[in-house]
Order: structure tokens, then C-alpha cells, then sequence
């Protein structure tokens, strides 16, 4: 029997439909796709992208020069500007406002590599870093609300440029998604008193069936009601509402646990295509108490169609409880 | 500059790009797809699907054998399953029940074709009488909430199968999109005792720039903040909050109006992968002042990658203004 499980952060139901399941071995998403001949991402490229916004650089090297680490430049085809002003206003029953804000792309490694897997973890700290640098910079400026990072790894995912990277859009409103965790989590407060987050954290490490890694600080599980087969979520065992509080200690384990957590699902399901959304609080929302910022990692093995674009219901063949089980005993 | 707008049915907000469009021309979805060696929706096949729920067919014709027209038959892999009981239980934090409904293809003619816009108008008007029976079957069973029928054309908008069906699922529960679109209606009403979907017509109606297509009772629009390139919606100018409760002479011109955007759609951007989404009201709520049902037609032309699935905004490169300009002059 297909059985509908509720997210209790996006009151989002799902389907796991075991009975449409095959097995992990069937999900072999990766087709390896081609090495690109030029790689405007790439070190001696520099001046293939908009001038850069930060980067970390051996000592006496200059800007837009090679002897970069990690690398910061405004997307070369924003989807927001970050010149001008709002001027919201209304057009008959209808809302609009300029399309103001920041995109910008963190160039991961100077390399022409499609992942940041095969780097060492001191490198994928200093991802981590840059990620919190650009936070704490972008909320400076009061007109933007969120800052939102994700991560798209492969053609099927949306990916239109082989060499690893971050993406960071931030905008002028708290968008949709966002607002409905937030509200979630404020009203399963005000009831219990508790963060949903941290109950979440507590009910799976009791259960066990679905933690994939736990270390001292952080949880790598499958979520209860996943939209996608082998979705998998990271999130801090202490109460941190915006990542960008995030400190030196901590930074070094989570590296350490993301770069796991990706290496099981790049070896295991063949080198899938992968999205990965951080959801930290809005830059000046307190949130302290009642959210934690957390990772979701979504492969996307699975189209979405139809009835998923229609519903918000989706449909996931993989209970996560096996999604897990074949995670934990991938070795890496 | 880019420009945000705001859908006041969802609450979303998109991203109006037009600095990264590209011309209609350059959205040329359409790989032709291979024709399958075997079509098990076609005529003589019907042993090859699981028994017949309904059909129309010639006189004298039995059941699961050749001579029908538009048949239903349940999915062989369904989502959903309609035997048992919902059995609704909490797993600590969590909710869930047992995944009780209803899951149907409707398989609109016996020919192996991708759509059904090579019909003639009769035989799309008899999948249209179809859609209305099998909601007003559906809606007898009481552990029902909603039924959502759905079209996928293309592999990247997620048929398996190429030859032309629609499916039907129904969920014991009213699906998240369909209850905040509700909602936004329920209290656009309140302040206003005016439907918003009425006002939406009305100001498309006399604005002309977006619509597609303009009949006497139903108007083809690209909406003022769509999530695709040439996403269009059907909205009826007379108000219904039910699909299932259309008569015929709406039927008709539904059916012609319906077939001749398609037609544009398939014509103008070279038969690109899309879905359409009926969206009507929940089986057993009234919705007659506040809610109109209405069909949304999204082609598949951009990817859906990280940002869009954390946040709920959607980057959509071209305004519906230049797109319904594009659908107006495409001749069918």
C-alpha cells in the first residue's frame, strides 16, 4: 500500500509509492558529461567573467588574476540587478517591483572539475567561508530580505556550466518557500515551545533508520516525507537560526560531513545530477529560538510532471528509510 | 531591469528576465520523439492494460475489445490505490496515512499519436465529457478531497508513454497548491465580494496584451506573473467554480478553444514538451462565489534547477506580454 507522509516544515504531503520502486542500483542518473572545451571558470580565465567581488589568493597576487583558492563574480546574466530601487507598485489588482537584488557565482576551484568531492577538506572549508563571507556582506544592504545559495551539479539539474560552483541570489522579499518554513516553525513553537528543527533532529537520531551520518554537531538524514528519491538533509544538532553565525570548529566538521555526504551519492547512484538548497533565517529575522538553517540535497532522478506541478504532492518510488540504508553502506 | 511580479493566485513571486530572453524562435523545444515498436494504448492492445473503467464506443462493443473512441482504464503503476482504509496515524512528529485514492488514464483516441490536436473538435469535446464523468465518479467515493487531472507531453515534461492520455489522480486530501489558491480566493472575496479569478479576466480582457485568444465564455491568457516561457491559462468568463458541472454548448467551445492554443503552442515553438493542470474546485467545497476552475498550460522550455526549488520564485526570460504577442500572430 502507497503510503502519504506530511513534511511539517512545508506542509507538503508525498507519496511514497514503493510498489513504483526499483531498486538503488536502477537509479543511475549519471551520464558523464562532457569536459567543456573552453572554461570560462577557469584559472588564466579571469577575464572571461565580471570583474570579481571577492576572493581568497596567495599573498601578492592581484584581482582578477590567476592564484585564486576560491573566487567570487556577479553572474554574467543576472536575474536581479543590484543598481536602482524598488519603485514597488501596483498594476490593477495586480504587484510588481523592480527586480532588484544580487546574483553571484562562487567559483569553487581554480580546477575544471564538475563537484568539489575530490578537493581536500581544508579547500571545502574555505567554500564554507566564502559562502558565510557573502552572507554577512550581502545583508548589509537593507533593501534585500534573503540571501539564498543553492547548488546546481549537472545538466538535469539545471547546470549550464560543467566547472563547480555556487550560486547566491539574494532578494528583496522573503520568497514564498521560505516564508512558509518560517511560519511552520514560529507556530510549532508558540505551541510546544520547542524548534521543530531540533525535534526532528532528536526523532531521527533515536530512530536511527534514517541518519545516513551523525557526527558531533551535525545529522545527515533522509527526510521523513522526501520529494525525491535519496533526498538528504544536513542539519546542526545546536540551535542556529542563520548559517552565518556559523564558527571556526563547526565549519571544519560540516566541510568534512558535506563532502561525505556527496562523495556517498556521486559513488553510489553513479553521479547523479544533484541540486543542494541552504535555508538559513532571513537576514533580519530573529528566528533564534524557533528555526535552524539546514542543507537539502535533492538528486533528481525522477521527472517532475504533471501532477507534482499541479499539487505540490509528489510522488517518490524510494522510502527513505532504504534511501538511507543504502547511503549508510556506501563506503567512502 | 529586471521585474518582479507578484501571482495573487499562489502568492508567488517570478522573475520577469528579460535581459537574458531570447526570441520565440530560439525556444525550439521540439525533439521529435521516436514512435515506441510497441503502443499498448493502442486499438486492439486492450489486454495489455488492466480492465476498462469506462469508454465511449460503438454500439455493440464490448468492453477491453476494440470500437471505442476515449477509454479509462485504471494506472498500471499507480500512485495511488483505491482499496482500504486511511488509516491515519502519527510516527512521533510525523503524519501520515495510507496512500488511498484513485489513479486513471484516460486514453483520448486508439491512434499512436504524441496529442490530441490532430482530432477533429467532436472528438476532443467526447475527452472533455470524459474529464466531466470521471470527476463526478470519482466525487461519489466520500474519502475523497480532490481530483486532479493532468497532461504530460514530451519526456521532459514527463510521459512515459507517447501515446496521447491524460491522467486523473485522486487524493484524500486537498493538496497544498490547490488549498492556498483557495484561500487567496476566500479572501480576495472577503474584502472585496468579488472573484479573483473574475477580476483577473476582466483586466485581462480590457489590458488585450496578454491574451491569446478570446472566445464568447472562455478567454486563453499568458498570465501576468507565469513561472514558464508561454505558460497560458483557459479561464471561463462566466463563473464556475466546478469543471464537472460544464454543459455542452461550453463544451464545444471549450473544446475548439482549447485545440486551437495547443495547436499555437505546437506550431509557433515546434512542438515543445508541456503540461496542462485542471484545476478545479475540491469535490464538496462550494467555492461558486469565490473560485473559478481554470486549466494552466506550462511548455518546458527552461530548466527548473536550485533556486527555483528552495525558494518558489521562478526566472522566466520572457514577459507573457511578448509571449501572447508571439501566440496571437502564430496562424492555426
Amino acid at each position: 500500500m502507497p503510503e502519504l507522509r506530511k513534511d511539517p516544515l512545508t506542509m507538503r504531503w508525498v507519496i511514497i509509492a514503493s510498489e513504483r520502486a526499483k531498486r538503488p542500483t536502477d537509479f543511475q542518473g549519471g551520464q558523464s558529461e562532457p569536459i567543456p572545451s573552453f572554461d570560462p571558470f577557469a584559472e588564466g580565465n579571469e577575464d572571461k567573467t565580471p570583474p570579481e567581488i571577492a576572493a581568497y589568493r596567495a599573498q601578492n597576487t592581484k584581482p582578477n588574476t590567476p592564484g585564486w583558492r576560491v573566487r567570487v563574480v556577479p553572474n554574467k546574466y543576472p536575474a536581479l540587478q543590484v543598481e536602482g530601487d524598488l519603485n514597488k507598485h501596483a498594476n490593477g489588482i495586480y504587484d510588481r517591483m523592480h527586480g532588484l537584488g544580487a546574483h553571484e557565482v562562487i567559483i569553487e576551484t581554480p580546477l575544471t572539475i564538475p563537484t568539489f568531492t575530490p578537493l581536500p577538506d581544508e579547500h571545502v572549508q574555505e567554500i564554507l567561508w566564502m559562502y558565510r563571507d557573502r552572507l554577512l556582506d550581502l545583508q548589509r544592504d537593507t533593501r534585500l530580505k534573503y540571501g539564498m545559495l543553492f547548488k546546481n551539479v549537472g545538466r538535469a539539474a539545471g547546470a549550464t556550466i560543467y566547472h563547480t560552483h555556487t550560486q547566491l541570489i539574494a532578494t528583496p522579499v522573503v520568497p514564498r518557500t521560505i516564508a512558509l518554513k518560517m511560519q511552520a516553525c514560529r507556530e510549532y513553537y508558540e505551541y510546544r515551545e520547542r524548534c521543530l528543527l531540533s525535534d526532528m533532529v532528536e526523532q531521527e537520531i533515536e530512530f536511527q533508520a534514517r541518519v545516513v551520518l551523525d557526527t558531533g554537531a551535525f545529522v545527515a538524514f533522509c527526510p521523513y516525507a522526501p520529494r525525491f528519491p535519496f533526498e538528504t538533509w544536513i542539519v546542526p544538532k545546536f540551535q542556529s537560526s542563520h548559517f552565518e553565525h556559523l564558527q571556526a570548529p563547526e565549519v571544519s566538521e560540516l566541510a568534512r560531513l558535506l563532502k561525505r555526504t556527496l562523495l556517498k551519492l556521486e559513488k553510489g547512484l553513479n553521479h547523479p545530477p544533484y541540486n543542494y538548497m541552504l535555508f538559513t533565517a532571513p537576514f533580519r529575522d530573529g528566528g533564534g529560538e524557533y528555526f535552524r538553517w539546514h542543507l537539502e540535497i535533492t538528486p533528481r532522478l525522477t521527472p517532475v510532471a504533471g501532477f507534482e506541478w499541479g499539487t505540490g504532492f509528489y510522488i517518490n518510488p524510494v522510502p527513505p528509510e532504504e534511501a538511507a540504508h543504502f547511503l549508510r553502506n556506501v563506503k567512502v
